[in-house]
């Protein structure tokens, strides 16, 4: 199967570490097909990034759908765009943030998420609240690390995420970390051992829960809240992204 | 005082309508401005619509912003975009389906909005949910009309909705309609006089939420989740919204 | 129009102070009318004092039907008797606690409430969550100042209040705070400007919120919870307050 | 030891009614003491009653305090004026309502409520939110006879409250019946006869709940939102309550 | 009246404290049947304690309905095994937690449970969750001290409780404490006079439940979510369990 | 990678048929063990069976953790034991009910589970509540067919499965099913098929979250509210458990 993993922003080398992830978890007979958008910011930092990055997303799951991937990951972690893409996609769509979650409840009585930026953290909380896992989850964090401080060589963001587990598992009585940006997909395993507890990451969750949907023959069902959209006229650079 | 109330869909039409209805109630020292979004959907029905119509809608959010209007009203009854416009934004942001669900906690005990599509429920009893409102709400409706027949000389939508609202008071132990749709602010008075309860319209109450939220000098809070947006590289079509 | 704001204590220095903050805001068309309840505390702290100043407030507000006010303000942060002046008005009623949680959520992703007493907290908490609020509340929080002794020259009570700001701002991930007690009307300005934050105070919110429903032609509805008392026979000193 | 049950409407001959059922299940050892209130209306039948009787129901509970009583019951199924009745009271106060939704959940897996006239309703369905039985209520019925009905010979209320208890059983998914006035505590019996299922009354429920708490030497916790009211100057009708 | 109290676990003297706390408060017409189950662990702390033990606890709970008891009490605090356990029983069953949880809401406005171990924390936080009584709960708190530390003479246990009481009187903002071990049955009375608040242990609030439930005729209803169990072949120990 | 599937009641056909499902989904390296428990009720219908099941299943636990197996997954849509299961493992323990709710909410907007008999509608309805996927699930319907007639040839049971699922798709406003009963396990398809909806069946859907948990390196967290058993004496049939 082919599994399409959108990075919904425009950062190259984000979404070469995200297919590294992607692949290193990947079944033997699945192909990931690792995306970048073409229009949008280089980094999703808060609503108005995340907002600007969808329609290129949406480009993207356009073009996987017509290329009949047969599923789609979308590589960041607020879940943005998540249920316009739903509305365009047969196929299943999943959200690294919503994977990590489930698996968080399925491994840990309670989670602690770690991101990067507080103004990340507002949005994590809703969706979270939102899906029904707020229950679940001890508390969100932010290590106070820009997204693309994640690409560079030395930085001391890895550090600053590791204080911050350390503190969850001092004060927020959880049993497993999250990790909450898909550019943190290679510290997993590290952090992992580092702390002997389980942590969850994204990328990787998404990617094993979409084998596992495609395998069921499930996809994204189309008589409810996700149906197509309604043909209609579009204007403006809205009618670019359409054409392209 | 100037307000900036923007059509997210790019119908000019419904443009004039909304702008009817909101000057209409405005105070005399309110200036109403009426802005049409330049890219995106004729109409939004749905997710997809929802999210395409985002970049149009901030880039006038900008220029209201540059412009220096007091407050922003956004006219989709499905509040779209509202967190990304308040993170650009320093002045209030106000949408139109937030708007009607304040004032329907205040003068009824229990409110059933009635919408166009039914594409558009799930969207309305999400946002009922994370703003706290849906206790409050006996149920969401569809009337089954497009949102454009709300446009067209003798369409049978205005008895359709009275149909739907008739239905309501039957049936849902509510005792005040809120109209789920910018499209239906003319038609407000219509249903309050021939049902003989509070109708509550989306536009309208935006308006006057400005108005006053304005006037006690209260602006978006920039030190939260809404605070801007962080300068960096945008790409593609992207890049040609923030140039506008 | 005119909007009839009853100060449910007795104490008319308060009174004289929450008609000033209701005149400062009020639009040009608006006349205010201030009342004093003639039956119950000099300050309402507690629930037994809540309870014991409804009569004299239902009074006011019978009087203000009568004699054809638009609208009603309670003017007691604990929104007392809300309901059942509700049930008696039909002009619309609202509660200066209710009004500022409403702003509030449009300012700010997450408010901090700082109230006098701690008395009050609970009785807080539980309209916050029973108006679907409580999200999006940080805390709430008592300044421990006595409601009267916000009524005398020269007392620590604003020191202490802007205190409880600085912890709340430090502590709480708020964005906003919102002042609890009908007698701070008139520090909204100083503390907003103090911490450069939104401060939302509720007499003022209340009176922008009156005004923009009676604009709309809505009042209370008659048709649900807040239908009118059936007719009925009163005894005792209740008897008296329905002859007044 | 002593229970005083305080109707808190004015109507006598509901108080004898009331103090019948309360000895009927009364331990040996103790004795009901009933009250009926000396201000207010004649029936609690929606929001402005049940304001307008807390005064003197207030009353009533500080001549039980004086006196000694061990504890008391709120004999109006809204739990009218529990928190300001717990605010003067050292022995435990428990409302009818509360006490029958507490043994709901232990006998029954979800109860329906039968009360007398829809605008209890809301009342009702607020008091189980605010006290977390929501989940187990399957639903709030009004039977539509007024509370003095149930005084009359030869009334149709019986018969009607019948039928809803057996709309309930059909349409409900309802294992229990709540019976949601005062006014009904004769009927409890008869109907758990007639309909094989548990039938709780509120007077009865509470009388057992109140046996149970003073027998553990548990009295209303004077350190949090009860704590007593502080002492303050009281002016008009409500200072005539306070001397009496 | 006979109530039985089962001590899910197979410590005799522990069976024996929890007798004579029941006996301490059992009305004079009241009968207290102790009885050990014979097949479970020494003591209950965590999940897996909780499930091994209720196949002896229903044991003890068919063997009294056999007898003809008045009621059941389970005396664990995580109330292991209570919807089986109505499911098997006609008389009303009564978990020691829900009863402590009940009278908890009765007489403080926020209680803070002390439990033993912390493995018992997140099963008592369900609990709430599911009864409704979690926003009644301040904190569920663990002394960490071993159940069956609570029968050793000389124990610090006692002492370790003391220090989370008073730390809980700090730090929660509650006005009651409620124990959370059966264990704790005979420390109630030394902690309500320490601290001065109410002290809520759940043994005596479970028999006092219990005497009231029987009082009023009420027994676990058979038409819903506790119907018996449909008789069918049992293999394996769990078919010795039903023919003991 | 080794999944041990449990099938908590003692019927080996429907271990057989749970088997053929699994394997039919598993991935090429997944080899499937399925176990039947050796104690307890040959089929599931409510909390009595299901409580008594518990040790069995988890005596099967036990031994596939000595055995070394990589996950457990627990083929009762009750979700039987899970909590208890997670605290015996290392291992990742997944219930199919649990597991058929992540995938339903991955690919509809809300779901209606059609189980057997009514006596297990209130154990999914708890379950999704604690999970916090009760806002996704539009109503729990049973079909009325015992557990074992799903294993009688020629039974009806097929055919009320189906009407059950046509009243779902006409009434509940879902827009997808989910079969609430591991014997339905072979019905999946068939029912998609038919209905032209996603149809999601809970024991394919635990093997592939096992199956993805598993190849991410996640086991359950030890640290938390499933920290393993505390060593102490068992006695009676339960150390008869643990022996074996």
């Amino acid at each position: 199967m082919r599994i399409q993993i959108v990075n919904p922003n425009t950062t190259v080398s984000m979404t070469e570490k995200i297919a590294v992830a992607a692949k290193a978890v990947a079944a033997p007979g699945t192909e990931i097909v690792a995306a970048t958008s073409k229009s949008g910011p280089a980094s999703i930092e808060g609503h108005f990034d995340g907002a600007m990055a969808v329609p290129g997303l949406l480009a993207e799951i356009a073009r996987g759908e017509r290329e009949g991937v047969d599923a789609h990951v979308i590589a960041c972690f607020d879940d943005t765009g998540l249920d316009a893409a739903r509305s365009l996609a047969r196929a299943p769509v999943i959200g690294i943030g919503e994977a990590a979650f489930h698996l968080g409840t399925i491994v840990s009585e309670r989670f602690t998420v770690v991101t990067t930026l507080s103004c990340s953290v507002p949005i994590l909380q809703s969706n979270l609240f939102r899906y029904g896992f707020d229950r679940r989850c001890a508390r969100v964090r932010a290590a106070e690390v820009p997204v693309l401080s994640l690409e560079e060589e030395g930085s001391p963001a890895r550090q600053r995420i590791a204080d911050e587990i350390a503190a969850a598992l001092a004060e927020d009585h959880c049993d497993a970390i999250v990790l909450g940006c898909a550019g943190m997909a290679d510290l997993c395993a590290f952090y992992a051992e580092k702390f002997g507890i389980p942590v969850i990451e994204g990328v990787s969750a998404a990617v094993k829960l979409a084998e596992g949907t495609v395998a069921l023959g499930l996809g994204t069902s189309k008589s409810g809240g996700w149906a197509p959209p309604i043909a209609k006229r579009y204007d403006g650079l809205a009618a670019r992204f359409l054409e392209e």
